[in-house]
């Protein structure tokens, strides 16, 4: 059994290569970026935890773990704040305990144990959260935190491979949903970049954003039912290909990031594993050209499984490029008929923006492991783990992403960049790197993806990331964005939830809050506060 | 000015030509259905209306009308019983004015007053309502009804033809949208069935189903924000092309009917006016392989904009076809691109599945119009005229519509068509015809359609179809379905959509509307009662 690592992404012995690690400091020292630190994580031992507060009563007590690994482990999640916290061995926060519920009705059990003595709930899937969604911040109004770490859910409790859909546990990761799916032919084929560490409940609570660039985007727009068990009780909806009957329920459940209850199962939709691909690369002088490719081809109603595009400086840092031009990647994927006639006509699209050819798409089954293309994917693929090397030198790392129409979005995005790079500049004094790409894309619009690098001073990262973190967020819901697209709430993103949230829906979140959770013990601060 | 009639679909002077009357009747005997009552439509003279309890003050009077044209017109939608009762002469529960806002001011101001005085507000789009969400059964307890006529706020207020989207006012019809978005080449493309007589905020509050058998069925997927004026307050969202921050405040406002408010205005997605389109017709021996055909094209990725599918007991009473067999119509449309590969592809699966060409799609731009696609489709422009011919001959004829997933849908369909069956019996002691077809369709199942007819008795329609009615209901929520895929709740189907609904999903809109609506003065009964 490998051991998940409480420092970073994945399982211990998992870490960037030694090369794959100097080149992105290479990189990085080109854009005047260097270490400012030599830190190291801190040796469990070493941690000083909060003495633990509670105890669960004996017919629970099965379910719950204490050890310091576990509440060190469930401490934090993945995001740059969590990172310098764990690497500054600030665990003031971690819960007391770690329940492991094998069933919606422990899931109730545990629920009801907490309410009755005063006990926050804080549920976790793969902890894979970027925005604070499973850190214990919850303020000095309860006796304890405990975590529901849904792992021992993990089952697919149904294939239907008439439907094509499939009833999957909430604590289902990734691969194992995967694996599981595998017999049968379906896949789910949601693929966030946290694939492997995160699960099906956590999607679905998170209004997760997979592979699909286009069209089924969201995990959203494969839900099929949802139910979940709150501490006033179950709500199960039904399962249908399509309603609209009243509000949709599901709507409603998810994105409630835990607030309301914790997601124990669903059915989702199914595809055919992919028979027939095409990947094409193209290289654009201009990102928004490239940005243009992207539009043309989003309006053809062509919905490729991907049509993303890089800016030079992501690709630059992320040893995909010199720089100097943006790449574009359009994949189509089928299991039913060859892309062929998609491909043809998005190639076009391409061309006639100015994009010249990085990878040929024509009898090239390898095509996306090729060129600049497949160089940025080597990166994509290892960019979880650069995280917990950055930060110990002393470089803020972080990402943030939103959405907006194709009318606004050059405007928004050279505000958005200016403001991220101006309060890096005020925050550490030195010029950082912002970059852009999009992550999925809409008729209507793109939805991009900034990521920043600064180089920051020991023992103030945490300043110095929230005063950047802040001057962004504040740009996007100025610029009339999203505050996340795919990356939810959380409670680093709540402030600016709440700016960009009409008032009146947010008292009907309360409401709902209320009614669902009404001693208040569920995922405190996120959604509603 | 042409005028609207109160006694059934469009305008004075339309309805169906002698013939097609003639061709109906006939094609109902062959079911041994025929008339058994020679009514007639009121004179608006003969009406005896309720005494107007209400009056407006002096500042808000000038939107306000009292004639009985106007009381009489918007009395009742466009349902069975509502054609029933208005040919029973029943007008009991007339509305008492009818206000006629021009922006969204006033129709705060509107709900305001109503609030005050404790009158009910029915809002009215284009009143095409099929299941009684404007009829004013509202109960005792409230000392008058209005009606929020939104036929003034008829504007595309914005074209964003980048993005392709436009900022459109709740009251616009149809046609008045299409006009407007013409010179811009673009297009909203969402044609119901009642096009002609309903409007965007009709759309979005029933979530309608419209043009598109697949992807982009509801007006939900069309919608980038909505703009809802509520007795507490306006609540408008961002206009965005995709989030993910917390539970969708627009799906919220989706389908809430009036009960919360009134849609002002939203920003809706457009596309180009197709330039490529090909139409092909298949008939098959058997309906269920028309249903697998449709399952393959669903599921193989393609999107077409027309997968439909017609029983023969439907074709025949339809005047397009013997009875013998089923129609599959299959249509893909693009400002783009030709759409051959995308044809040809589906054509393949209807001919696996037993498809007999009736109408070819290669080199054949006329495909919609011939054979029996032409037939069935020239039958589905004239069916909104069908009631108000079949009620006064004591013909009961309604439609329900639902939807299902693929591995229950031949079940199913046996199932709700033997209950309707056998509740026309009962009720009526006469055989009726009870068909299926399919209005939309996803990849993991589809929507069937349902129409029934039946011979009724003179003064006994309303009981005789509200037997059949609450039979084939009760039928699709025991079978699984949903009470509507996109014919809404109204006042018909609150009974089963309470049933369908989870309870405390249920609990989360009554404290919703407690906070938007206080005093329970919109749409009462509907939703939320």
């Amino acid at each position: 059994m490998k051991k998940l690592k409480y420092w970073g992404w994945g399982h211990e012995g998992e870490m960037l290569h030694a090369s794959q690690a100097k080149a992105l400091l290479d990189n990085l020292a080109d854009f005047g970026i260097v270490p400012s630190d030599n830190g190291k994580f801190p040796d469990l031992d070493a941690i000083n935890l909060p003495r633990c507060r509670i105890a669960p009563p004996a017919t629970l007590q099965d379910m719950f773990k204490s050890a310091a690994y576990e509440r060190v482990l469930h401490s934090f999640g993945q995001s740059q704040p969590d990172s310098i916290r764990i690497y500054s061995c600030d665990f003031a926060h971690a819960p007391d305990l770690v329940a492991y519920p094998g069933n919606a009705i422990e899931v109730a059990e545990i629920q009801d144990w907490c309410g009755d003595a005063g006990i926050a709930v804080i549920p976790y899937g793969g902890g894979s959260s970027v925005v604070g969604g499973v850190t214990g911040d919850i303020g000095s109004g309860y006796n304890g935190t405990a975590i529901i770490n849904m792992s021992r859910m993990k089952k697919v409790l149904e294939i239907d491979d008439v439907s094509r859909a499939a009833r999957i546990q909430g604590g289902t990761r990734g691969p194992e949903l995967e694996a599981q799916l595998k017999p049968s032919g379906l896949t789910l084929r949601h693929f966030p970049q946290s694939f492997e560490h995160s699960t099906f409940g956590g999607w679905v609570a998170t209004r997760s954003g997979g592979h699909f660039a286009t069209l089924y985007t969201h995990i959203d727009d494969l839900i099929e039912n949802v139910t979940m068990v709150t501490p006033s009780g179950e709500i199960s909806t039904r399962r249908l290909p399509g309603s609209g009957a009243g509000p949709s329920p599901d709507r409603f459940m998810m994105g409630s990031e835990g607030a309301l209850g914790i997601i124990t199962e669903g059915w989702a939709r199914l595809q055919g594993r992919p028979v027939f691909k095409a990947t094409a690369g193209f290289l654009f002088e201009r990102f928004f050209d490239a940005a243009k490719a992207v539009r043309a081809v989003s309006q053809a109603g062509l919905y490729p499984a991907n049509v993303r595009i890089v800016d030079g400086v992501e690709l630059k840092i992320n040893g995909a490029g010199d720089g100097s031009r943006s790449l574009m990647v359009v994949s189509f994927e089928n299991s039913d008929h060859p892309v062929d006639a998609w491909m043809a006509r998005a190639d076009e699209c391409c061309r006639d923006h100015g994009g010249i050819v990085d990878v040929e798409w024509r009898d090239n089954p390898g095509a996306n492991l090729q060129g600049t293309v497949g160089d940025w994917r080597e990166a994509f693929i290892r960019m979880p783990y650069n995280r917990e090397f950055l930060t110990p030198l002393g470089i803020i790392s972080d990402t943030f992403e939103t959405a907006i129409t194709w009318e606004r979005f050059e405007n928004f995005h050279d505000k958005i960049k200016e403001a991220t790079e101006l309060a890096i500049m005020e925050a550490t004094g030195l010029k950082g790197a912002v970059s852009c790409r999009f992550s999925h894309s809409y008729p209507d619009g793109p939805a991009p993806y900034f990521a920043f690098h600064a180089q920051g001073r020991k023992g103030e990262l945490l300043r110095q990331w929230r005063e950047i973190k802040n001057a962004a967020s504040q740009a996007v819901i100025e610029a009339g964005g999203t505050i996340t697209h795919h990356h939810a709430i959380g409670r680093d993103h709540q402030e600016w939830y709440e700016k960009q949230r009409p008032e009146l829906f947010g008292d009907i979140l309360s409401e709902a809050k209320s009614r669902l959770d009404p001693r208040g013990i569920m995922n405190p601060g996120v959604i509603v506060r």
